[in-house]
């Protein structure tokens, strides 16, 4: 495989701080990789809440089931996750897999089967061999730190080319609060090798409620306005845990306004780590923002921002640096959402192309090609039948995809 | 540009014998390419009736917007195609170029104006230089001949590797009836240089009803069952154009019995030249079919079989000769329609992958690796909830489709 490295691969992982109430551990397993990092686990504090958000595929995998599960109770109290297998299609004794690699967990930090998370991602319709994972709990509790952000978000890792964090503080009724995410991606809202991972680890006092309501809600405008190849994993999962360490009094009600400058943090973590995933999708080398405005709804105009962005020959116009806005054109029509072909605007880069549904007449080409030729693109995009409004991101389609995906388990 | 041919390309256009009522001529009108066919011209009989079914895109071209006002009048005389340029988001000067085209053409074969159908593809929003086209209505009108099929065929091409007919004979009430079609892809369902145009001629008796009826009821399970890329053209064009010169008793009730082989030859000519249109699809390499069952309903199996057909994931791993089923099952999982993850079964080749939602242990994998190293892959999937069932047909993502869409305009 020769594909281009992702232009945009940080040169360092971030410096994340500890999130009190949360240790980490990595190690190898050998899931299925051998020489590197494949399987993570994290340990919280009692008391410890969590919310979630899941793929909404009817094939999801047998672990996606388990946490729906566990999410009912709201408690957290570890989260455990394999690279390399994603234990989707493996029927009874996928099931089992998850049970046991959940017991292992359970009995090595002495909480309920239900307070642990679990999370594979890899290959479907492989058994997982999770006695590899269960021999290997026992280490990974003996090192826990609460430092390891790194070693955990490149355990998560399949096609990813580098491993994904970012912090976030703010505070809660004047208590500093903490908010660390790891993820993974990179076929994204995608397929058997990739599937979309994120976790959020806070110290904020919340109620579960409270912590479901404000990840659900984060999602919307993050993990949920991006697209790689429009695929859905059968594994996508976010979770976010609160450990409760903060020290403020506890918020346990949704639209509490101590929670105003929280929320605001976390939905900036959420949006900073699906950009993170988004560019570093399969093959990705331009990161593409589509501002779509005069829809009908926001709904509306998400759907519309998802069509553009979910469109191959948008995607690989783009890939040939090329503002061939007639295939967004295209794509807005086929939305299936109401557009004014005779109002559609389109801009590229700030220039405006298309105006009341025609080409500007001897707009300036030139700063739209230099716009092209860099790696983040920006496309407004004013359908013309009312007020609503979203932001989608996608990178663009190009060889490197292909030779990731057709040839991956060649 | 620089990917392999299609290995479908027949050796040469098949011989399709004269339709009473129908003649044809095409020549190079420099639209945008030049050195080729680029603009055909049909004149039918008197009294020709046509039913036809269009692009349900929100930003459908100037020629569609004609089309389908032409179509209430059930009537038509001609037919004028060009290729190079879609005549789309080309506001007033738009509309004014595929009126003076028609105003050419029925100028020259002396009909009504909306006795005749303009339908352009090519490039989105550059206007139309329609005195390019009205320059040559003298010339087309001077080379009519009831045999120019292959020309006809050649002019309306865009990005297809060649051009496209089918023949079928069948019988009304006794009398000999011949039907036959041309098409071009081939980003199909799709680009702003592809387009799906298909037109079929016929000599039968039909009331305007009876066409409409019979193209729409084909499309169905035809055109509207295949997918190269996903996208929705905004110049998508079925035409159905009867001339009524058979000499049978004219049929003009949608049940009328005498119609039902008609129906059956016109559904398998529609089928034809679909999968035409796929395995001349952007790169194609493989044809794929996918026989959906035990869906809620057949909508329901159509709408999953075109989830799979559309997946990237999926059709990347059939390009790279991977019999991924894995991808299958996400796909499943995404189609937002009932399946039964623990019933799933799946079959490429032939040979059962998947049974009860878990791999069929030990199947055998060799003819499975043979079946996906040649051109003709079919996937049979049940998913277990009723009786619904659809087949739908695609091709292969490959590095050639990346290498004509991300080059194209530059």
């Amino acid at each position: 495989m020769a594909y281009p490295p992702s232009p945009f691969a940080p040169a360092d992982f971030p410096a994340l701080p500890p999130v009190p109430g949360v240790r980490l551990a990595a190690c190898e397993a050998g899931v299925r990789y051998s020489g590197r990092l494949d399987l993570m686990l994290a340990e919280f504090a009692p008391d410890t809440v969590v919310g979630g958000v899941m793929t909404k595929s009817t094939t999801a995998g047998a672990p996606v089931d388990w946490n729906r599960i566990a999410l009912g109770n709201g408690a957290a109290r570890a989260l455990v996750v394999n690279a390399g297998n994603a234990n989707v299609f493996t029927g009874e004794r996928g099931r089992d897999a998850v049970e046991k690699t959940a017991a292992a967990v359970s009995g090595a930090i002495d909480c309920g089967l239900n307070d642990v998370f679990v999370c594979s991602t890899g290959t479907i319709g492989e058994y997982l061999l999770e006695e590899r994972i269960t021999a290997k709990i026992g280490d990974l509790t003996a090192t826990l730190s609460d430092t390891a952000w790194e070693n955990a978000a490149t355990a998560i890792m399949t096609t990813d080319t580098y491993p994904k964090g970012a912090v976030r503080t703010t505070a809660i009724d004047g208590t500093p609060v903490t908010l660390v995410g790891i993820a993974k991606g990179s076929g994204m809202i995608a397929p058997d090798m990739a599937t979309m991972l994120a976790y959020v680890m806070t110290d904020a006092v919340l109620s579960p409620g409270v912590a479901q309501a404000a990840v659900a809600d984060g999602a919307d405008k993050s993990f949920n306005a991006i697209t790689i190849d429009s695929d859905t994993s059968t594994s996508d999962t976010l979770l976010l845990f609160a450990t409760g360490q903060a020290g403020h009094a506890p918020v346990s009600e949704v639209g509490d306004e101590r929670l105003t400058d929280f929320k605001d943090a976390l939905n900036d973590l959420l949006i900073d780590m699906a950009h993170q995933v988004v560019k570093d999708g399969e093959g990705a080398q331009k990161f593409i923002e589509i501002r779509v405005a005069g829809a009908e709804s926001d709904d509306a105009a998400r759907r519309i921002g998802l069509a553009v962005g979910n469109s191959p020959l948008v995607k690989t116009a783009i890939a040939g640096e090329d503002a061939n806005w007639g295939r967004i054109v295209m794509a807005v029509g086929k939305a299936g959402e109401k557009a004014d072909r005779d109002k559609l605007a389109i801009a590229i880069g700030g220039v405006q192309i298309t105006q009341d549904g025609e080409p500007v007449p001897n707009y300036d080409e030139t700063p739209v090609t230099t716009h092209m030729q860099g790696h983040d693109i920006e496309i407004e995009i004013d359908v013309g039948v009312g007020k609503g409004q979203a932001t989608t991101w996608t990178c663009d389609l190009t060889h490197g995809y292909i030779d990731i995906n057709a040839d991956y388990r060649t």
